[in-house]
């Protein structure tokens, strides 16, 4: 059996009635588990996490498709997070016997489907876009849905699937494929923002550092402390236990130390025995050797 | 669900009927997993290693003793490894979901069971004997099958369950609760057995060092290093991390480096996500954070 989590973003963070119809309809499916749903009333926005294999998970992103796009209305819609649609984002991520040449499949299978089910435009983001100039969420979202219908008609600005212009009320979706985020602070044992801030500029991606890091300097300013608070957005490739050392031998240059790390919310079992391989220098290691993937996997 | 592991050891591995006929009797019970079994002809020993909840385990063992009893005869048997009955030791090892006190409760019930069935003499161990005397399997098994009849009617050798003298073709039987063994060995860049012999000393609990931890040093020659091969016997009071530095530190006082280590066999996860917890410093972690788990035990 394969697992994929979905996390599936919808415009709607005010009417509980709405948002409890959207998670109705993906518990419905059998085979789904909804893992986690949240709503936040200033951004007007829902966050809905589930997991299941392939058949299951389609389902239940089809299903939310026909909860969602009859109940919002985008014309009415104000919010402080930037918002292209009445189901705005949907990734599918691979965790645990799937790949992610897989989840780009399902998930060009779906945004099919519900481009043809909703007269819905639809565009494909991150690894399930081959165009450099569509793999970014804010490039695709830049303009949000009251500059929707100008943008589509722009050069390179059709959508993947579905009509050449917005659905009046839903917008337009944006669906996808991407790796597990971990978001992943490490506490400085200082007070000096200064010195989080070169850290963090040290590691990140966007200023020179590692490919999967985003990062930046936090004041935490009622312990007295600093932390970088990083997203690591594929571990396989940036793995934890790298930035921890980088970030660890940066600080020693200004003569601080770290504190102690925090991982917020899930992390992928793989990230965490990735570090202990490394710490511990373990050789020839598999995944089978884990007692609990062996009783999982067996037979 | 729970997962409890069990790793029965039965004095037969040069007859390959009687040893199937063993595994088919635990394959056949429902909501088990026979996770591995293998015979050693010179030892005349087979392991057959199964999981499952509570229930099932127990019937499977009750199943293995119903297929070894009349098919296993002590008085023709011979083999280079220590032995005392047909069905030799039966240890409860929890895994997931169980506590190491519902292991002992399992063991007594399942000792008392089989007892009263086969009117056969069962001695718990380890963490199921409350007798300091007879928590050590070598304790217990000194003497050997010929030698039970004597020892039984010495003083404080009375069994836990069942008879007071030896069953006349299959022996008495040792049945228990303990932790999972971790087989961890640390290769050293060195070809100094004597190093890796101070090294296994040092860190070893008969000699001094760790609670919960048996070594020696073993010459590799045939790579021109050494190695220090250990079983780990607690995972959670002596971890992996602080077996590793302490290694780390004794062979850096001669100068010699880890080169690499090894985990034989199975692994608990949380044994490998203790060691990055560890490492990376990470400050309030909770099992519920890994993603694996949260799949697991939701709803």
């Amino acid at each position: 059996m394969a697992v994929i989590e979905c996390i599936a973003n919808i415009s709607e963070g005010r009417n509980p009635e709405v948002v409890e119809r959207c998670a109705e309809a993906i518990r419905a499916v059998a085979g789904v588990r909804l893992l986690d749903w949240s709503s936040d009333a200033a951004h007007n926005r829902s966050v809905l996490t589930f997991a299941g294999d392939r058949e299951p998970v389609k389902q239940a992103v089809l299903a939310l498709f026909d909860a969602a796009v009859p109940a919002i209305d985008l014309r009415q819609h104000t919010g402080e997070h930037p918002r292209l649609g009445a189901v705005d984002v949907v990734p599918f991520v691979p965790i645990d016997g799937i790949t992610m040449p897989d989840c780009v499949a399902l998930a060009k299978d779906v945004a099919e489907q519900v481009a043809r089910r909703h007269a819905l435009p639809v565009y494909l983001y991150e690894e399930a876009s081959a165009n450099p100039a569509r793999k970014n969420l804010e490039d695709i979202r830049r303009g949000e849905f009251e500059g929707l219908a100008a943008k589509m008609a722009k050069e390179g600005w059709a959508p993947d699937f579905g009509p050449a212009a917005p659905h009046a009320s839903a917008g337009a979706s944006v669906i996808g494929a991407r790796m597990p985020l971990i978001a992943y602070n490490i506490n400085l044992n200082t007070n000096r923002l200064d010195v989080a801030k070169k850290i963090a500029s040290a590691v990140r991606h966007s200023s020179g550092g590692l490919r999967f890091v985003k990062a930046m300097g936090v004041d935490l300013a009622d312990r007295g402390i600093v932390q970088v608070s990083m997203n690591l957005t594929n571990y396989e490739k940036t793995p934890i236990f790298r930035v921890f050392e980088m970030v660890r031998r940066e600080a020693a240059r200004y003569g601080v130390m770290v504190l102690e790390s925090e991982i917020v919310g899930l992390v992928p079992n793989a990230a965490l025995t990735s570090a202990a391989e490394f710490y511990l220098q373990i050789a020839d290691f598999r995944a089978e050797q884990v007692l609990e993937n062996k009783l999982r996997n067996d037979e």
